[in-house]
Order: C-alpha cells, then structure tokens, then sequence
C-alpha cells in the first residue's frame, strides 16, 4: 500500500512544487511503486512542429518518479535526482500526457525507477526515462 | 560564426518556445557550435530543500541544445531531441543558472551536444547534461 | 512465443559474436520479449576491489539486449544498440551475474529495452541498463 | 601535470584489469585531467555486419574515463563507475579505435567525464560517452 495518497501528493505539489503546480499535473492513481501521473494539455507546452516539448515531458517523468519514491517511502521531501536518462521515441498529438513510473530497485539509499510517457489519445508511448533517486541518510528504509 | 543571432534565437523562443519564454530564458551569447543562456530565478523553480528543481535544469539543458543546433543550421526548428541524459551534480543556491552548451559532433544526422550547468553566484557546477538531436533530412547539412 | 531458441542464440554467439562467446555467456531462457543470460564469473574480470569490472556488465547488458530483440524479430543480425545507459548500484561478489532483459516499446523501428543484472550468489540487484536498438528497415517488424 | 605515467597505468591494467589487458589497449598520452587510450583491432571484437561490437567501444570508454581520474587523484584504483552514457554515432571500420576523455568537473566525491570514440583510419567520431566516477572518501582531493 502506497504510504502516501493522492490527495497528499497533490498537497505537496501546491505548496512545494510550484512549477509541476503550474503545469497542471494531478496524480492519477498510486500504490506501492507505482503511480500514474496525468500532464494536462495546454496551448503553451507546444513546440515547432506542433508537438508537447521535451521539457515538458521530462517534468512529468521526474515528478512521476518522485510520486513512486514517496509512495514507497512516505514525505521523504528531500529526496533528489541524481540522474536521468530519457529517449524521446514519438511526437506526441496535441493531449494530455499520462506518466506510468516505477520503482526497479530500492538498494542501500538509491531508488532506481523507470517512467513510460505515453499520449493519452493514441494510448501510444512517447518516451522512456530511467532515473535514479538518492534518499538522505535520516530518511532511509 | 553562428548562423543565428541571439535576437532571432529570442524571437523564435517567443513566437514558438513559450514555456522557454515563460521560465525567462534568455541567449547570452552564440558563435557557430556554441552557446551561454541564462534561467532567472524565480521563486516558483523552488523544490523541497530550497534549492532549483530538476526540471528547471533539464529546461535549460534541453533550449541550450536547440540554440547550439541552430547555431550551425540555421532556423531548423524541426530538429527534435531523442535522447537527453542528466547528472545533477551539486544544489544549487537560489540564483540564476547558466547554460554552456556546446557540440561534440554532427554525425549525419544527428548532433551530439553538452551542456554544463553554473549557479551564477557561485559558478560552480551543478549538473551536466548530454543529448542528441535528429536533424530533418531535408535540413541536414 | 520467441522467434528464436536459445540454441539458435547460442549459435549466432559462437559463429558472429566472439567476444561474447569468449567471455562464456549463455542464454538460460527466451520467450518473446524477455530473456535471462548468465555470464559466469571468471577471475580475468575482476577490477581493483576484487568486483567484477563496469565493462563485464555492460557486455552483459548489450549481449542480453540482443537477445530480447530477436526473440521479437527473429535472426534481425544487423540491429544495432543506438544508446545505452547504465546505473551501478552495488559491488558484485565474485559470482556468475544473471542478466535479466525485457523490451520496454518497440516504436516505428527503435526498440527500447531494459536489463537487471542480479549478482547470483545474492541474488540482489547490481546494476540496470536500459538502451535503443535500431532495427534495419528490411527488418522491421 | 598527470598524478600517474602511461607506465604507471599500463602496469595497473597489466596487474589488475587483466579484461583490460587482454582487449590489448593502450594508454597513448596523459595529462591532467586527459587521456588519449588505444583499443587495437582484432578479428574477435567484430559483430555481425563486420563492425566493432558495442562492448568493446563501452570498454574503451570506461578504462580511458578510469585514466583520467586517476591523472587527476594518483592511484585511487578503487573509484567506480556509478553512471555510464552511451551514444554510438556511426559504424567504425575494422580499425583501432582511439578513445580521447577528458574531465567535466569534479563536484565533492563525483567526477564527471566524457570520452569521444574515434575510428584511427578515418578518424570520424563513431561514439560519446559520458560517465560518473565516484572517489572514496579517503581519497578524494
């Protein structure tokens, strides 16, 4: 069972994460190692060409695996990304974007996890991140 | 010499780029191969711990690429991103951030870039970033 | 079900794949989409430290990747890796490694892949790769 | 000034990277926080489609990002590899490959750094590398 919910996610996210506020991301479900993170269409994510840009699409990957980590951990705020690595595969249409993250592994204090972005409207995945999360000594499993 | 100058770098960021425009970014400087751009700071980047989140960095990674690419092509905004990998090195302290973005190599059609990433008040390191760009055929040089 | 046995595997390995002949990798099992490679431990592998060496891994890693690939296609010999990126996440002991590959997408012609390297003996996780094959044209699925 | 001589180095690989050994590379030049290392032909390296496999070009990164660190650190022969980043570029020809790394930044205990994979006979870029050393504590600078 997830040790965080939904609703407490979201809280973290308005009064922390102003920017992944801003860009409109609710978290859709959550469990154990496994969240599912919605990126809402708007006007202004475009890039030339027409599709969703990559930055955005590297937000709801990151933000998506912070979902998985404390869905695993609890408030464990102070969690960073050491790295990601993330291979664009498809231009997405003009939709939502759905995050599907992770946890590969948990070993000593580094969360590796993985996040397929997919169109919400082709169902169609668009890109792939792999990402790795470093837990602070205090707050570790 | 940079096929593109910073001024017509800003126009494209503010005519096709806004979520570039938005987070502030502006092209410091260009030469062929080359670039320095800068991401004000602005309270609302801010993740737990105080410090610059992850996605504001990978923000100016990823538009430091782009300036590179057309620094050496021209206005190909087609050219898209397919594959982006971050190692976030140090907190930064809540200041503007640099890019110094530069090409390894345009292999075909692909551009392999860099990208370091400064805390302005510190100039010290904070991430680096690697990433390939596909170049349109028709735009290719 | 897979488009190629394992005995087939073994025979490309032992006539085009030297290397991976040389450092004495079999494939345990294949079904369409997942596979697991053993490489045995061998003393010549080792780095300072008495663990098995980063290079020893990602050998694995590719070799396993392959595998998955044509376990979807069938003998697509000429796919080639494009990217691939790996997290070290603890010392191995000195003991055979299990590769663990599964495909993540396959879109257009680029197959995205992930491997878990488990160290046998402990059966905890080493290290996790993920990377992109591209498949030839005549090839592709 | 490098902290190790090539002769230093080659008596490292010949004592405790025997993989390193056997692949025959060679360690051309070194500075501070620079190596040039050769990874000779051989007929066993070859993959399907008469190319250099992959591994070999993984290999030749990391034993080249494993010079530098040591050119800047002395023999700190226990730093390892935490992330490595691979790009392959274009197809090398049945030749030696020239690997020339040089240092990104080193950040507290984390050195970053990058190694292009050069073809001798045509001396085009066929790969990028970049990868995360970590240095103990005891021997960090």
């Amino acid at each position: 069972m997830s040790k965080i919910s939904t609703q407490q996610f979201q809280e973290i996210v308005e009064n922390e994460l102003q920017w992944a506020d801003e860009a409109g991301i609710t978290l859709d479900s959550i469990a154990e190692g496994k969240a599912i993170m919605r990126l809402p269409f708007k006007e202004n994510s475009l890039r030339p060409g027409g599709s969703i840009s990559g930055p955005h699409m590297m937000l709801l990957a990151d933000a998506c695996m912070f979902a998985v980590v404390l869905s695993i951990l609890g408030e464990v705020k102070l969690a960073v990304t050491t790295n990601l690595n993330i291979n664009f595969l498809r231009k997405p249409t003009p939709s939502d974007l759905l995050g599907e993250g992770s946890i590969i592994k948990m070993v000593n204090r580094l969360a590796v996890l993985e996040v397929t972005i997919l169109d919400s409207s082709t169902m169609k995945t668009v890109a792939h991140a792999t990402g790795t999360y470093s837990i602070p000594p205090a707050e570790a499993p």
